[in-house]
């Protein structure tokens, strides 16, 4: 490693990243070699990671601050799935040479909102120059009481199966971006391209469904690819109704204008949002949590014996999934 | 992210990385969206992350499995220097189309050994597609007893300065790799270019330095870059005798052949050494330590009053350090 590139790195944590850890006493102003963390009394830590690499989770021209709020809720929301209180968390930059000081300012400043809207702080990371494309790579900590982490494993036959928010909305703002015309007004074009660069972990939903939900992930891969994950982890069939996956009004209009079809909203990826079992005699709880959060919660089919993914069709026969470009693995 | 990334991510995930999460039931056999640790009752988790990057840490011709051993001990080095016991750690893989199976399965081979030697666990991590040079990212935890992590902020005056091994091998190694001829015995040749591609990370000794030593951090910028840090962190200066610093039978040839001076070693960089500071009191008990570890600890220099690092000459005149390639960050 140069000289240079090291007193670059320096400076650029002083200036840039420095602040965002001053919270936090264990970060030691990100000055010493580690960082020190500890649960809460009767707490374990949840510990996840997800990288991001421009071209290919974001796209070069999204602006910094964007970026940098989707490295980090795509990790916060793997904390949200699992219950999990969000704490801290690392950052590594890999960063390409046009990476200039206005760029780092507006990251940072991404990061500032982020830390504060969900409570959590920079306690450590590294900062590294590339040749290659921007990428990020968060660590995230957070906490649950012993034992509470909710599983992907956990689903039971007899459970409901339930989603958050709405499907395919991320996909559809890729798709615009990428210089599709897929038939919506204008403002629901800013609405689907805001789902794509900065997804909403549903942090609150989480910390209610700990000792409700059976199996809980988030939808990064398509629904119906990680439902097919809690259906195999978990041991068991999980049937969807395609009707009852909850669409917002731009997706919607999309559909309607052929645009794109439910199934490909099903298999597109890149939702953020929670997908879970819970027992049937939870359903009035989980409607309370819908209520206090002010997200909704939809009920999109129910957990069987057997094994993977079953979608009913509107006309009430299962799709044959092979087809629709979803393969499970 | 395509379907296709996404499978060929699970497809690795399972063959390559899930069997070394096999020892930890915290990670759910890398099948869940986060992994669970909990320090032991009275310990705090130490938390630090490194990445490394092709052409800029490492060379894209090293093997396989020392780029993995790099990539998982240059964060272990961090550990030592903090006294913290290695817990487990996390994984990003930032892969170009080139790696194919065998190499993954050479670069797994390695992380298991490291993982036998250093008592740590796979627990996480994420795989993603790059364009780009191969990018390895580790977060590393291990644990210390509450308040008693080692800091870089610690140091007092009258404190002996220490180091740990040899100074400069690593950045020979590296010179060696890039084709120099720097005049060495082929067999002080393999040992150098060893010294570049695994470094060895100090746990034991860094184990036995806690409650001893009062700031201690691992030589990555060079070990005068590195010894400032300690000043300046701790408020105070550090001086160092030239002569008295460690050099490998190796570095020694090269320095006799002129193919290095001291200075230059001492301004390389790469060494992940331990530099310390402990006080005068504590003189037995870190020759215990080397006796007890087989590791070579050497005294080079003290902490006074005042600011900066001074470096003693054989001719004990202070050097000039601004003419000597370091830049005092």
């Amino acid at each position: 490693m140069s000289r240079d590139t090291r007193r670059g790195e320096f400076e650029t944590i002083a200036r840039f990243f420095a602040p965002l850890a001053s919270n936090e006493p264990g970060a030691f102003g990100l000055k010493d070699d580690a960082a020190i963390i500890k649960p809460a009394n009767g707490h374990e830590l949840v510990v996840t990671t997800d990288a991001i690499v421009e071209g290919v989770h974001f796209l070069k021209d999204d602006p910094p601050g964007t970026i940098a709020q989707k490295a980090l809720r795509v990790n916060l929301s793997d904390l949200a799935a699992k219950g999990a209180t969000p704490r801290a968390y690392l950052l590594t930059a890999v960063l390409p040479p046009r990476i200039d000081e206005a760029w780092l300012k507006a990251f940072a400043s991404g990061l500032k909102r982020d830390q504060a809207q969900f409570g959590i702080t920079l306690i450590g990371g590294d900062t590294v120059s590339t040749p290659g494309p921007l990428t990020l790579n968060i660590v995230v900590l957070g906490e649950v009481p012993d034992g509470k982490m909710i599983r992907r494993a956990g689903a039971k036959a007899g459970d409901d199966v339930w989603v958050t928010g709405t499907i395919g909305d991320a996909a559809l703002g890729l798709r615009l971006l990428r210089g599709e015309d897929i038939a919506v007004a204008p403002r629901e074009r800013g609405q689907l391209i805001a789902r794509y660069r900065v997804p909403e972990p549903r942090v609150t939903v989480g910390l209610g469904l700990r000792g409700l939900s059976h199996a809980c992930l988030d939808v990064s891969d398509g629904l119906a690819a990680d439902l097919a994950h809690i259906a195999d982890t978990s041991g068991l069939r999980i049937e969807i109704d395609l009707e009852a996956v909850p669409h917002s009004r731009a997706a919607a209009a999309a559909v309607a204008a052929k645009a794109a079809s439910p199934t490909d909203l099903l298999t597109a990826g890149d939702d953020y949002e929670l997908a879970f079992t819970a027992p049937v005699s939870a359903r009035a709880r989980i409607e309370g949590i819908a209520a206090k959060t002010k997200v909704k919660l939809t009920k999109i089919g129910r957990a069987a014996k057997g094994q993977g993914l079953t979608v009913q069709g509107s006309d009430g026969e299962p799709l044959a999934l092979g087809t629709l470009g979803f393969t499970h693995f």
